[in-house]
């Protein structure tokens, strides 16, 4: 639309979307005196209201001025982690979590082994998963 | 402290606390199908971080310029309230919720009766609670 | 489910959603010179990410547990306002809102009356309306 | 602007604005012991960033659309409070609160006193006063 | 003011502000369909309340304890940025935006160039800009 | 717990805490004008409810499904941080402030000599440190 010499910006973007859901955490290796000392109250069943960030890069499209449209990745997000994590039991139900203790942790590598393939090379950036105000994880792939 | 000869002020006194809780919606007298009609995916075990305001109304005692001691307020909320319910079952887990289905209205209303026989008469104001930033109830104890 | 002589408990739902409009205020019974005197910069076109507050007033269902299903309330809301606002010009767009100055006050005025009919009588108890964090209206329909 | 029969609608507007302070409470009429037992550690310095929403009832002006200029009403809250308790000291710095005690139930009901005679009649319906995000206090004139 | 023998630390310091600007996503090269099929509702006049935080990364000046006085950020973003977008409109009003596709990437990147030569070389470290609490932007210069 | 060939991911776990201090910015190798004029308001005592949020970085232990429990990151930043600086005047009352003015980026540099040692060698990653709601700092050790 303008006339740019330079290449275009590159530019992070960011979805956030929430999920409910119950989890508990308990290594089935150990026995319950174990996991108690381990995960105190964690070891019950309990949940969250859980709030996932998704960030891509990327660079900003000319034609459009966006990099990705949200509305795309907005759909992406709740069709490969919501309508699968929200209302769910995540020790039970998820099919991308099996066999997995879902800590906050575990649940974003998780969700980004959901996110990157079904985005293009490169382009997803960060995860960031608030199981609280106060408690959060981020992963960027490594 | 100092010199007023109006009564004291009457004053709202708010204090909010955190819990992060499992449960479902199952009315034990209903068949599957019905149940699932009824509440849809909350049905299904998920959870919650919940957010409870705790409202009390009193006169500012003219000696300490307090309705209540906020810390007084929030130990009494935590022992009652949240010891209970914080990384628990609701279904399961909570002596004041036995028999009740925990949706946030009834959730609200045994919060009440627990708190109110602890505060002084006609105290307890309000109690708010959030389920997720976009849905919360309130209940006045009518 | 549970034995309770008491009637039902009456609690207060809340459902929060938001929508992005467009709108400037200018009377057109007013000159250039008076709508820039008394409404400033808002006479100019310019635009928000509203936050919309709906709460319903009624007694909990003893076989739901509920006032009102929230998934109910949040498709009402959709369907009558949001809809209609989200991505339009209040000053044009907004068939509820035709002839109306699209202040805030209006707004939550306009959305009462689009609320009220398609709730049970008496169950609309408030509205509050946020423009910015920093500003906001309520109304309680009278 | 458009023909309505019926009277204009009162609605409530709110203006929330924040101020960074200083304080501590400590009764003179106390020694240490007494001071420290009542209060804590709030007898010791320390300080806050408060948030104060002010809340007026109004009937809307048919031909502002608006029951006041929220911009008056944020210049008249920055004038009487803003300006006499950001960056200060409450317990010695602000002239409408010599001789009280600092608490929050103390300053909300000081800020009413500020505000209420500056609006008309009966028009100041609600303070609220936030300490901190789990922490508030609520005034409504009585 | 210490005696400190390393070299002095480098932090990043962030200042919010927001404005409340109308736009619309609509390519002039294109028809009417293409339009309404690459951007959707976004094709329609609307708006946001936006949230724009500016990063500055540098040293901490010794004798001042600080990177950049805070006002003084505050003061230049006012200058170079609100006081021409809000209550603006994003397509016609702003004159670093012209010639634009006003989406959430375009800003940015136009924000940065008009803050960046402001700042001394290299200080500009960050932009975010939020759309709405689910949709936000962030560039790093590149 | 699962069969994982690769070698852990590597995730950014982030605690938030809050507390409420006194201070004010007085350079004392300067007279009171240039105090002033430096600092401005600043100068003089007032309060802040701070919030720091403090991220660990580091590879999830496979038998835990954590980077670090967080409750444990939560114990060991109140008692090395928390339990100083809530509710105490940072000019005076705090060990680890001693000369230092507690500016923003001061405290922000002060709070990460105080927590890096404790935790293992690198995993400390950031620390943000929030005045208001829009001034806040960032450290990364360098």
């Amino acid at each position: 639309m303008e006339e740019r010499q330079e290449s275009p910006a590159t530019v992070l973007i960011t979805r956030r979307e929430t999920f409910s859901a119950a989890h508990r955490l308990r290594n089935p290796a150990w026995d319950d005196a174990r996991n108690e000392r381990v995960f105190g109250k964690d070891a019950r069943a309990h949940g969250h209201t859980y709030t996932l960030e998704v960030t891509v890069k990327g660079q900003i499209d000319p034609d459009t001025g966006m990099v990705l449209d949200l509305r795309d990745l907005r759909d992406l997000i709740r069709r490969l982690i919501i309508d699968k994590t929200d209302h769910a039991d995540l020790n039970a139900d998820v099919d991308f979590l099996q066999g997995q203790l879902p800590t906050a942790e575990n649940i974003v590598v998780a969700c980004w082994r959901q996110l990157a393939p079904a985005l293009g090379s490169g382009q997803l950036h960060r995860l960031r998963l608030w199981e609280s105000e106060n408690n959060s994880v981020e992963y960027y792939g490594e």
